[in-house]
């Protein structure tokens, strides 16, 4: 079977955890899993500056991507104030989000990422959810784009995966990882990152 | 009270995961707690590539940390084959580990990050803990180094906090911050990152 690759948006003001748990994940399954998947990071800007802290470079020039390389899509979310939206809404990544869906490809979005989701047109009908605090804003935009929410932590529509704060990042990756792969290679992964200390 | 700093040293090859908890819990802190702590990171090399994906630019330079300014040192773990070592062996961590511990200020290592730790001499006769799958080998170096290996996720001497693996790396950026804070500030940050959905 052909090794599974993901692409990984990362937009100006993104969450490094909510990458991380993306690259990470991934990271881990080429070193010890027995179904490894491979990642590579793309962005609209050659250097970006995360919520906090971290500049980053991306690996891959936003232009050179081809669809066709991969099985999924993931989506870090970002702060507004750190300039998150001003990427996330860009018209490049709301295509490339409804090339992915066309396909029937995967798309993993944590937090606010889902909110590009929502705006390229795609969750129009389907169930999704997003961050919930502070007045609920997000899901009201997000309900703006025709999603269906649903007040959970994670909501699976198909190939679509939304979810309502940082603390869904881990599980997401998880998930996205097992639909790429099998159960039994998450939990070599979980093994080894040591989320299960039974062995 | 004044506000509490955090110094995050990132060698090459660390691993994202165990940065980004310490950056985003601590940033969190400052978008929503009641007891905000500050962060900044440092590293050895203008550049720093982690052992997946991401290609990091340190905010400050090494040279230029004033340990005075800073009430903890996190350091992220690593893989050694994607450089770790080269510069988590380094005499001048290693001497800024030593600085630190003189101070009684915090240090909060996550997985092997416990071993520049142990190899700055700072854990001789003290309880720590690191990787144990792989046939114990970094923990073996651990013990090496004088600590007393403890089997468990998480160990807390006094000022120093060791860790197990990547798993534990949320469980101690919140123990650093309710060490630098308090309790109260904890519930806030864990519930606006969602950890905590009862309200």
């Amino acid at each position: 079977m052909k090794k599974k690759k993901v692409l990984l948006f990362l937009a100006q003001g993104f969450e490094a955890y909510e990458a991380s748990v993306f690259t990470d994940v991934m990271g881990w399954s080429r070193s010890f899993g027995n179904a490894p998947v491979d990642l590579i990071t793309t962005g609209l800007r050659p250097e970006l500056k995360c919520t906090w802290n971290l500049i980053v470079k991306p690996e891959l020039e936003f232009e050179k991507i081809n669809v066709h390389e991969y099985d999924a899509l993931a989506i870090a979310g970002g702060f507004e104030k750190a300039g998150f939206y001003e990427d996330a809404y860009n018209e490049k990544l709301l295509k490339l989000i409804r090339q992915f869906d066309k396909e029937g490809k995967i798309i993993a979005a944590i937090c606010v990422s889902a909110l590009p989701v929502g705006k390229s047109g795609v969750l129009a009908g389907r169930k999704a959810t997003t961050y919930d605090l502070l007045d609920g804003i997000r899901r009201k935009q997000l309900a703006h784009f025709g999603a269906k929410i649903q007040d959970e932590s994670i909501v699976i529509d198909k190939n679509i995966i939304t979810s309502t704060g940082p603390s869904t990042g881990l599980d997401v990756a998880f998930i996205l990882l097992e639909m790429l792969t099998d159960k039994e290679n998450v939990d070599i992964v979980k093994k080894y990152m040591r989320f299960t200390l039974d062995d």
